[in-house]
């Protein structure tokens, strides 16, 4: 890699420290606004580059030029900096200094985008955004999948910040297995935020680990998003339940962090028997091939299990399985591993205590969703999923990940390396440290410490919350 | 280690998650309560094995006992959930669901108390305490330096908690090098927090890192607390300001992580003619035989070193050093390496301009002080610290660490692994995981995001910070 991107980022980062909420809610919008003018070229591009269709790219687009507005609306507001002030307190025992707390930027960022979201999990997407938003530079490692899409991505996001007045080196784009490596190991780098494969993920996050001064690695890597349906849900409404798994798992062509990948059913269920008389979309080219070989092994090892049958569709997928309980006593390892692209296992449960007792085989998830009947006892059955999962749904499916305040894309272990978020507003948070500042001038604080809330944000005063 | 401990704390978990924040709060005050009665008997204890002295030890357990009560009223004033509504916008573009996040504990977190502070970091200090405030059984590992006071600590935390209808489970006392390194790699345990040296820390960082499921660890390591004196404050009061750092250094036998390690003094300073003449105390005993060999051979270093001299005290501590800014181009590693105990090196620079540039060869500290006076030009000074360290003076001794809101106890590595705070109201977000619930029926969700805010505290609806 050249040593330059780091030193020009390095130089950045100085300068963006001093930059003000606005300016950086301007840069954002100009990105968002020069991503929305280019949007049918960067379409076309990425069609080519990764076959998803016009349609959800243009999607994808206006979701991620919203992702950028929302980060600047999040910047204005200013509670992100959780600033934070004590008074002096001379007379208490011991006596107390003037105390006033803040984040601050962290420092420049490597981004490593991800296949399967060329846009919002990609150059200009929520690790991007999110890092820019609260003054780090950030350099983002290419993926191979889109690498046309990256650099015209790229061109537009450089121009974009130069007109609105960024420093330069705020933004870099970088390509190449080797530059990846270098990236996370170089000492300017102060966090690593990646979307991809869990032996991907792992294995920077050790490299992250391992430096001579580790830096915080946020992976969002594998997950397969648990689903159960209640008997009195299935009774309710299976066949309606079935229709809306069909369309969730076959999203994008299954290629979706969030895909619903193991569905715990009860035995003969009308779910299962709507999903066997389901017609499922066409197959779809994947993103590369080394995804399609993936999945085509996925599906053979699925299919060798004990057990294990086809209820809808083909090998070639998209398909859906349905395996005993039993099976997963002998082969949770199998049954319950993401395989990415459009498949799904069913897995059926004759008894709810096997069913809360099979929740415990499940590895950590982005998601899980519980489809229940309100009369339903379902207390157990969320307290397991909560200790599963970082989001969980009570109808709809998993696919769908709203950009919001509250929204929480993250979990446990694989599904990713930290307690963040890498979607919603407090993904910020990822590259941001504190500073407290002791008995300072008023003139030595950053605006947001400063006497009389120049900035006018939330503040935390003797330890009350409000605008003071 | 008795596998039952964390059985029991696996166990304790479950229960602590339903646990409301005003029992959490009675358990925090209880346990307050009764270490506060039994202050007499610890602080013999503790003397007996630390050399601390009477009256600091009386002032610790005040401390720790308030730092208590601080997390029981962060936890009733309930900000620290993040309790986030955005609310179903079903006519959106997208549509979006109602989406609901708030911060859960993250399940039992293994504590390894330090030397230096036996009752506000070890077994009932500020990580045990944040931890157990939102809900995280804690399982301490003893510090060996202090085991029966360790013991004692343990059996008063048990019994209060389990007056105080705690779960059993939710506290526990391990000893030995061997249980340590079990629970960091234990899989129940799912944090992992620590103040100690860099090398303990390093190692048990790699352990948590390279688990087959890596969970955090919160380490507070090595830190030299730089302070910069200006030809300003020098002036107007180098002698009292050499009379602080005397009594900063030489506090607690200088065994504090705050202890100001090396400071930039102008050559020919009435600061340093100040400190020749200053009395230090007497050497007193340190905490243990290997903490005084460490720091004779720290001395020893320091002393080899081309160009040191020794400014005032003895080899066998207390005693302050010098050294030119020359030496720093050649030496730095051993000139600015932490050597805990009661020495200081004065760093003499001629130009400001060498002076911000030696700057850069300091690692991270939790702590920068900046003693200057208001009429001299210190923007680009307090840039270079603001990045060297995560708490910056602008008066004052870094020593004292008021336990507060706005604290922040935490630094760039090696002075801290992370990018929170062991001290300090926000120390409970270590401990802690989001979890966003979508579409959920009133009932099934936690307290603090239900209809109507039953709890009472601060929330975020729809992007608007409130109470609501």
């Amino acid at each position: 890699m050249d040593d330059a991107v780091l030193v020009r980022a390095t130089a950045a980062a100085a300068a963006m420290v001093r930059s003000t909420l606005a300016e950086r809610a301007a840069w954002l919008r100009a990105v968002a606004d020069a991503l929305d003018a280019r949007t049918a070229d960067l379409v076309a591009v990425a069609d080519r580059e990764t076959h998803l269709g016009e349609g959800r790219l243009t999607g994808e687009v206006a979701r991620t030029t919203g992702q950028l507005r929302l980060f600047a609306d999040v910047v204005l507001e200013g509670s992100y900096l959780e600033a934070t002030i004590d008074q002096a307190a001379p007379t208490a025992a011991p006596p107390r200094p003037d105390l006033r707390r803040m984040l601050r930027p962290i420092g420049p960022v490597a981004v490593f985008s991800a296949s399967n979201f060329p846009f919002a999990f990609s150059v200009a997407g929520g690790d991007t955004a999110s890092a820019l938003a609260v003054g780090c530079p950030v350099v983002v490692k290419a993926h191979p999948g889109h690498p046309e899409l990256s650099r015209l991505t790229a061109e537009i996001v450089t121009g974009a910040l130069a007109t609105a007045g960024a420093p330069t080196g705020a933004f870099a784009l970088v390509e190449g297995y080797e530059d990846g490596i270098a990236l996370v190991g170089h000492p300017a780098v102060m966090a690593v935020a990646f979307t991809g494969s869990v032996a991907g993920g792992r294995a920077l996050h050790d490299l992250a680990a391992a430096r001579p001064a580790p830096i915080p690695f946020y992976g969002e890597l594998g997950s397969v998003n648990p689903v159960v349906v209640t008997g009195g849900a299935d009774a309710a409404r299976g066949a309606s339940l079935a229709a809306g798994l069909a369309a969730s798992f076959t999203l994008g062509t299954g290629q979706f962090c969030t895909k619903p990948g193991v569905v715990f059913v009860p035995e003969g269920s009308a779910f299962e028997r709507a999903l066997a008389a389901v017609d499922l979309p066409a197959a779809g080219a994947m993103l590369t091939d080394s995804i399609a070989r993936g999945f085509a092994s996925g599906v053979d090892r699925l299919l060798a299990v004990p057990g294990v049958e086809l209820v809808s569709g083909s090998a070639d997928g998209p398909l859906v399985v349905a395996a005993p309980l039993d099976a997963l006593e002998a082969h949770a390892e199998e049954l319950l591993a993401e395989v990415f692209g459009p498949v799904t296992v069913l897995v059926r449960y004759g008894s709810d205590e096997r069913l809360l007792a099979s929740l415990d085989k499940l590895e950590g998830s982005l998601t899980a969703t519980l489809h229940a009947e309100e009369s339903d006892a379902t207390a157990e059955l969320v307290e397991r999923l909560e200790t599963v999962a970082g989001r969980l749904l009570f109808a709809g499916w998993p696919t769908g990940v709203a950009v919001t305040w509250s929204q929480h894309h993250g979990g446990p272990w694989p599904s990713t390396t930290s307690q963040f978020t890498s979607v919603g507003a407090t993904a910020v948070r990822r590259f941001l440290r504190p500073i407290a500042y002791q008995d300072a001038p008023d003139a030595a604080l950053p605006p947001a410490l400063r006497d009389g809330n120049p900035l006018g944000i939330p503040r935390r005063v003797d330890g009350v919350l409000g605008q003071v």
